[in-house]
């Protein structure tokens, strides 16, 4: 184990940046040392249960922190910054001009190393040439797409078509609460609340599960049940938040999209948890036909804690990658698993393998 | 993709052997050039199916590989070795004198990149720094202990830690064949042919899977059964061969072992398939309390074609890190997963995140 703990500021500090927070405190080789957060330090502190809390952590908010001097101070005190904001508008927007891009992802990876969990896996491959020219420019590491699905459930994809090739291929989720798709549907003008539940479809897993490599599209294994709090509940309102749900594109185009609006005491009340799962599937042939399959399963309480479990670990492989002299964008299929590993190398290869 | 083929030399021509020759059939960036085997040229075809078989493959005994042009000659054609030899004699044997080891891992780390399964995990560091100095001399890069476990297993028992830091790692094997511990049996003398059947010990399982984090002993978890067909099938031979199963440090001790004695027929017709399987289990908690667990589980009709399979997507891996001047002994954990996908890094980014 590190002797010397791997300092971590969090950058946004809503339900991912509080688990960060949290998740840091698991960990005996990391120190929470900044925050940047669009509510300010004692907002943040009252957030965090009390006012004393994080009394030796440097709170900015993204206007303090524009003043070069506290940009100084920050980055001198931070090894990894860990992007904690939406894929949708907070980490990665583009402007009209499309040779310009902006949002956190990129104007922090002048700053920092950092892990971001950017989710719309149609972009990842734009996102990450971005993030990469920049972070290579400014002499910084940036792991993007962190967290279980991109994150894990990408290595587990990758690793099982390259031990079965030929193999096909199933990600199912839920049942359980999406935060990326719940911030979606937040974001819409006249959204209090919203919280959306994504369902596998039960005779779709059936099917895989009894080796039958069905062709299946995204829509034909989950269905989508979104709950939302208006601002303003009449009928007219309801028509057009719907719509909009409904069609908004890398989320929910393309699936059956149930919508229920409900006040905000059933929110409250029903919907306070954010548990989360999946599984990725690899069913193919080794040989001359000999059967295989591989399972990854998870299971969690908290979505939001566990994305940000897997942000620490990589915010660990970040800053090693970059003891290195490594530069620009990574994902996790560009880490050894002994990078995120807080075990040393001895301790590895004696009671881990 | 590679446009140029990896050229994979097979080092042993028993299950695990075979298993790597239809692997590498089945990965197209991959081709065949050389096999070493104790059966010679004519004993390989024939055990291939064939006398044509492998008309375009470079095929020696270790005694005509000793002669310094075919070493040369091999190592020409050739970019990755996989040795395919057992761990217990074939791979690492260990000299009276503390500071010498033999065996194909060494030996053949100084003429080739290699890649094999080694799999006594007590003997890993040891294996790993001996391996790593020769590699290191000769320029080579050596990828040790890979398969399904040591190997995936391993890799996900450290991915889950690291995700999940206080967690409570659990491996089950079975029900299925060991390869490793068959072998070991075999190794015996007067053994003709063996078979040992690890068997997950079912209370144990829903222990775990209840999340009642149970500390269990390897013995607790499995059962060991073992059928032995005996050159010599008398009572006393029986005594002598059950007495060194059971007592055989590493492979039996501390487990309930059971040996059964069968004829050769029932051999044949009862136990010629090597399916195996199991799964890594990890539980623990995010955040304040909030429950996490994480399955990876597999199921293979073949055994050795799955270590095999492995085996060859090490050697890919293999092959990158030396074409980037890397040099020493790696294991699984030390690479990342897009070193053994044959994807391209633009197709990993676009499809598989």
């Amino acid at each position: 184990m590190a002797k010397i703990p791997t300092r971590i500021t969090v950058i946004g500090y809503g339900n991912v940046g509080k688990g960060v927070c949290e998740a840091v405190n698991r960990n005996e080789d990391m120190r929470l040392v900044g925050i940047i957060s669009r509510r300010g330090a004692d907002d943040v502190r009252r957030a965090a249960g009390s006012m004393q809390a994080f009394s030796d952590v440097a709170i900015f908010s993204p206007k303090n922190f524009m003043n070069p001097s506290n940009q100084v101070r920050l980055n001198e005190i931070t090894d990894v910054a860990i992007l904690c904001g939406g894929s949708k508008q907070d980490l990665f927007s583009k402007e009209d001009d499309p040779n310009r891009y902006k949002g956190q992802g990129p104007f922090y990876a002048q700053f920092f190393n950092t892990v971001d969990s950017f989710d719309t896996h149609s972009r990842i491959p734009d996102y990450f040439s971005v993030i990469d020219e920049i972070a290579d420019k400014f002499g910084h590491v940036s792991v993007i797409s962190a967290g279980w699905d991109p994150g894990t459930f990408s290595l587990e994809r990758v690793l099982a078509n390259a031990f079965v090739p030929g193999s096909k291929n199933y990600t199912f989720w839920g049942p359980g609460v999406s935060q990326g798709h719940s911030d979606a549907v937040r974001r819409i003008p006249g959204v209090r609340d919203a919280r959306q539940y994504t369902l596998p479809v039960d005779d779709a897993i059936r099917q895989v599960r009894a080796g039958k490599n069905p062709e299946l599209k995204a829509g034909q294994k989950h269905t989508r049940l979104v709950y939302v709090v208006l601002e303003n509940n009449d009928p007219k309102e309801r028509e057009r938040v719907k719509a909009e749900i409904v069609g908004m594109p890398n989320y929910f185009t393309g699936y059956n999209t149930e919508v229920r609006f409900i006040s905000e005491g059933e929110m409250r009340g029903d919907h306070s948890a954010y548990p989360h799962g999946g599984f990725v599937l690899t069913s193919g042939n080794t040989g001359r036909g000999n059967k295989a399959l591989i399972e990854y399963r998870n299971e969690w309480a908290s979505n939001p804690e566990a994305t940000a479990s897997i942000l620490v670990a990589c915010a660990r492989a970040c800053y090693r990658l970059r003891q290195e002299k490594r530069s620009g964008a990574f994902t996790m299929l560009d880490i050894p698993a002994a990078y995120l590993s807080p075990q040393s190398r001895e301790t590895l290869l004696k009671e881990w393998m």
